[in-house]
């Protein structure tokens, strides 16, 4: 049964508004211009893995609730997005890559939501970060996927490089942070992106910049190289993770927003053993650190009486 | 208490055929012919293992309809297999280890039946996977049950080698796939198992032939080496992940063909991914790939309407 | 509201005693004696750990019943007594990342003891392994906390060194099988805890022994390295696993007895699996094979109407 495009159009947005739990397609909107500011393939790869993953979730008959919040769409943005950045985006295989991906990650996501459902946990993007690492992880032992040779297979060495931070980095950082959610290390990206969750929630944006300075404080106390904060990597995670913890899946109070604090402090430091754990297979860091914490703080809710599920 | 030795080597028989679920005792015999075929000790293994699972399954008072059905049979025949392939078929330590391992593939197996019943979920191949790759990434660090000073563990680089299948190589293949169940590449074998699936049902006959003809398609359309594909690597978990996906645990209609063909695809291109994951600890492919991809598509059917649960 | 000192002393060394499964005060003097028997500092970080992890829980809200067993406190004396042992004792970094991690892992603990309530599933030390795991992971990533330039992460090669044990090996490690629990490869050290399970029950003393020697045989039947024997390294899952399958969780009799010698034998298989399949992201293998050992043979327990749970 066709549907109005004006509808399928809004739900697509807002599947890329919910790539930071915002059913908004304002904020949609504002995220696909960031995309298309960092590059107008990545705007279009984007919005090719919402339309798909939302189709592939209609024709397989999902429930219409989901799929019109914009449910079924954000974990196929972040697959393509991802195909586009990590495997080249003017390459039609990584075309078709994202193609398959964003259909295989609703199935994906409709397993893991039956699944996680016996403990009223939502999926975040885990469904994404299996999608994603497994293919990155393939994608060497394919010739028409893989361009060149050079593998990706790594041993991490402690890290090297100055910890000082200097002011460019820092406020560079605190949006990079954000950009960094879709692979972008641009801080004008970032702000793009901060200034479309303002437009969903002005107390959503204002815990998005608490998760982001608390990332960067903790990448910066624990001696983590300056390079790699500046661009984003150490703090994205931080972002999400205290948006879900405070806010979105836990009603915002004072409790929540110091349990916030500490769930986006320990993301951080669990970037850097994330990126130890895939770098032998190839893999990538990905939301992973945001997924695991923010499943362990939201699944421990039920033994604090002092925190309450939205 | 005693059991007819009629009525145990039938359940050995179909703990054979339930390799690729079918509870048919004539499959069995025709997996056992195939196993010798390979090789008598393959075939002496095989039996071993099945056995072992099926009377600690009924050590343990297991209920007798799942013993009856060969379910306790299956993974154990699976780990001894395995032992005898990859710790080397004539030394008493495989012996032993192929015992111990059928022994504790029972409780592992009773222990996912018992988590996996929450969703209505089968436990697949997931004991003999858990069992097997904990096996080949201990065996180098103990004397007596690794010979020899190579090790296993590995850094995956891109594939190499060429990409164009030639016709003996495809015919090859489409056997060798139903025969890697077994860890078997030779065609003939895989034959042998293919005709015990059809004495045992056309339908999934078909289905597996499918299965096989998918996970070639994909392995060449991504560009995996012609060798590997030509041994059966590449496309056996497409066989085991189709026949789960339409007959065996969703209905067969069109549209769980069409499932299949997908699931068959995703099985396909995890098989790299799984293999760089387990590079480095030297553990093995196995059927990891089938596990997870099944695992997720029979999860997610609740929430597509157009699919149905057998 | 304040809580008599007295009372929280208890509830720490109830804490100490629960890393064997003891909730009882006089164990838990015994623990933290032999931890200083080993070195002041550990004994410090012990303790340090235990009282955050149950004062941590006491200010979540978390059940007054779990906090008074020392239910909130084992998990974070192992983390902080690994960071010690890991990250150097000496370091105010480390003594940070104790305090960090045993508020961590009181939010671990109440997610998982959620989650596997659903099958009646204890968390055993898993939170302590994955925030442990985690830590040793991302240490190297972070100057602050990391000191030197050798790295951690390796790939494992086959064993080297002698399997044959001479008398001392033999003895030193029947005690350090216990010692190692805490990280200690000190025969005395390993004698104190021991004395320290007896003080609250002598038949979970028996079975520690009787794992302890599990432990041993295994290691070296298979041909483990004699010196890694000797260590402890090879047997302290055994310990923990015996004594969970047998009068911890799973009612002590005949065939629990049989069970335990089952699970404490696969147990110090998997030790050696762990060790490969972590080394390459520089993890250890903490108690990784005792936590996954025991979750899959209690786990199976409804199947098997010849066990009873506690």
């Amino acid at each position: 049964m066709p549907i109005p495009p004006y509808r399928f159009l809004t739900e697509v947005l807002k599947g890329q508004g919910q790539v930071t739990f915002m059913p908004s397609a304002l904020t949609g909107l504002f995220f696909a211009a960031a995309l298309f500011a960092a590059g107008w393939e990545y705007g279009l790869y984007g919005l090719l893995g919402t339309a798909v993953g939302t189709a592939t979730a209609r024709l397989l008959g999902v429930d219409r609730g989901r799929v019109a919040d914009g449910l079924e769409g954000f974990n196929a943005c972040l697959v393509s997005t991802g195909c586009a950045v990590f495997l080249g985006a003017d390459r039609i295989s990584s075309v078709l890559m994202a193609l398959g991906g964003a259909v295989v990650v609703t199935v994906v996501t409709a397993a893991l939501a039956n699944v996680l459902a016996s403990w009223n946990l939502p999926t975040f993007t885990l469904p994404f970060c299996l999608v994603a690492s497994a293919t990155t992880m393939a994608a060497p032992g394919f010739h028409r996927v893989w361009e060149g040779a050079a593998g990706t297979t790594a041993l991490t060495r402690p890290a090297t490089g100055a910890t000082s931070l200097s002011w460019t980095q820092l406020w560079h950082a605190f949006f990079a942070d954000i950009g960094q959610i879709f692979f972008m290390p641009q801080w004008y990206v970032g702000l793009l992106f901060l200034l479309g969750i303002f437009a969903a929630s002005r107390s959503a944006g204002l815990v998005a910049c608490l998760g982001s300075a608390v990332g960067i404080a903790t990448a910066w106390a624990l001696g983590s190289p300056a390079d790699g904060i500046a661009q984003g990597l150490m703090g994205y995670n931080a972002v999400l993770t205290a948006m879900a913890v405070c806010g979105v899946f836990i009603v915002a109070d004072r409790w929540s927003l110091g349990y916030a604090v500490a769930a986006g402090a320990a993301a951080t430091a669990l970037t850097a053993a994330v990126t130890s754990f895939f770098a032998p297979s190839g893999g990538h860091t990905f939301t992973w650190p945001f997924v695991l914490t923010s499943l362990v703080f939201v699944a421990a809710v039920p033994s604090f009486p002092r925190l309450r599920r939205v």
